[in-house]
């Protein structure tokens, strides 16, 4: 018996969060209840970071104004992206790929500048920052998926203009516009397994064993 | 009332494992139980990845001499992170790192070559799939604190030396040596806090509203 395991029902609502949680684009209208957002954000500060850096800013959207802005510039990368996909482009175009206008809240997530001044764990491996924030976003969404509310993680944007839109310094780096709000239903699987984007692969074709695509066992 | 709120007891556990989370470095002997390993790498393979893209692989560490040569390594990265580090050297030459020849478990996680395929959310922001890589570590770590289970993430590697001793291609990219294993307690707050490296900001600092460095306010 592991004294430090939790009890059963705490144990199950960890995998069921880590199971559950969904990225999501399709939001319902109605606010955050009363101390939701700062329970998430709370929860994505409790986020590992390399050698304590904490690199993780939260600008929360207020103005509308701004909001529209973001969506705007979304918009425009979306295009963008399609043109990049080539073949794939039309079927790309079908797809909602964020909820910035119809969710309750909308986040945009950075990292701090001068980020260089921290060496530890970071000397040959400077990307361990976005990794850490990466860690604390998907606190953020575990919890938010606990209290039965949505987010979403929008990548689609040019880091230099939606620096410039939240009046970020140089050296900031933007990671994400998170949108957040009530949701009708959560998707039974991944939005892009649903509309056979691709499949979810098999845990044998991730696990190597002492060396790569050598098929790795997980008995003891 | 919200019908996608999990049970209080659930979403407890959630909070739980993200507040009672820590990378570990002090692992105690023993092996894990029968399947947690197996239910750990699952959790992050149901980690978010842009485009549903899965970039992640684990490589289970079974041999011992491989085991050895991957702590030889990074031990001596450790030098020169202390080296780099300048004045604060003798501070952190005192931290104790990583756990690689005390834990039950070493597995190196990296992620798949070729993923420029990947463009979906990727086209400006191609470091979304360490973002990725990295949720899907963070499902790893909660799933093994709540059963009761320690891991510790090292990042301090040089990743082409790494990516030697694990025989891994051209393009791949080693992101973490996590090592796991049994632990006499987990740490009351974040080694790093509690040796004094560094301190938790108070949520106040890393909330903004609108724009960077405008104080954000969480009343809704």
């Amino acid at each position: 018996m592991n004294p430090h395991a939790f009890p059963d029902q705490q144990i199950a609502g960890v995998y069921r969060a880590i199971r559950e949680r969904r990225d999501v684009r399709h939001f319902k209208p109605g606010p955050l209840e009363d101390g939701q957002l700062a329970r998430f954000i709370a929860a994505a500060h409790n986020g590992p970071s390399v050698g304590l850096m904490q690199p993780w800013r939260f600008i929360r959207i207020a103005s509308s104004e701004l909001r529209k802005q973001i969506h705007q510039h979304v918009n425009e990368e979306r295009i963008l992206t399609a043109q990049a996909l080539g073949k794939r482009a039309d079927e790309f175009m079908l797809l909602k790929v964020e909820g910035i206008l119809s969710c309750a809240e909308v986040l945009v997530v950075g990292m701090i500048d001068k980020r260089d001044d921290f060496v530890f764990g970071r000397r040959t491996m400077p990307e361990m920052d976005l990794a850490s924030a990466a860690c604390a976003l998907q606190n953020f969404w575990l919890a938010a998926r606990a209290e039965g509310i949505g987010a979403g993680w929008v990548s689609m944007f040019d880091p230099k203009q939606l620096r410039a839109l939240c009046g970020m310094p140089d050296g900031s780096q933007p990671i994400a516009v998170l949108c957040v709000g009530q949701v009708e239903q959560f998707y039974t699987a991944p939005m892009l397994e649903l509309e056979r984007w691709d499949t979810r692969r098999p845990l044998a074709d991730i696990l190597y064993e002492d060396s790569w695509d050598n098929p790795g066992s997980l008995s003891t």
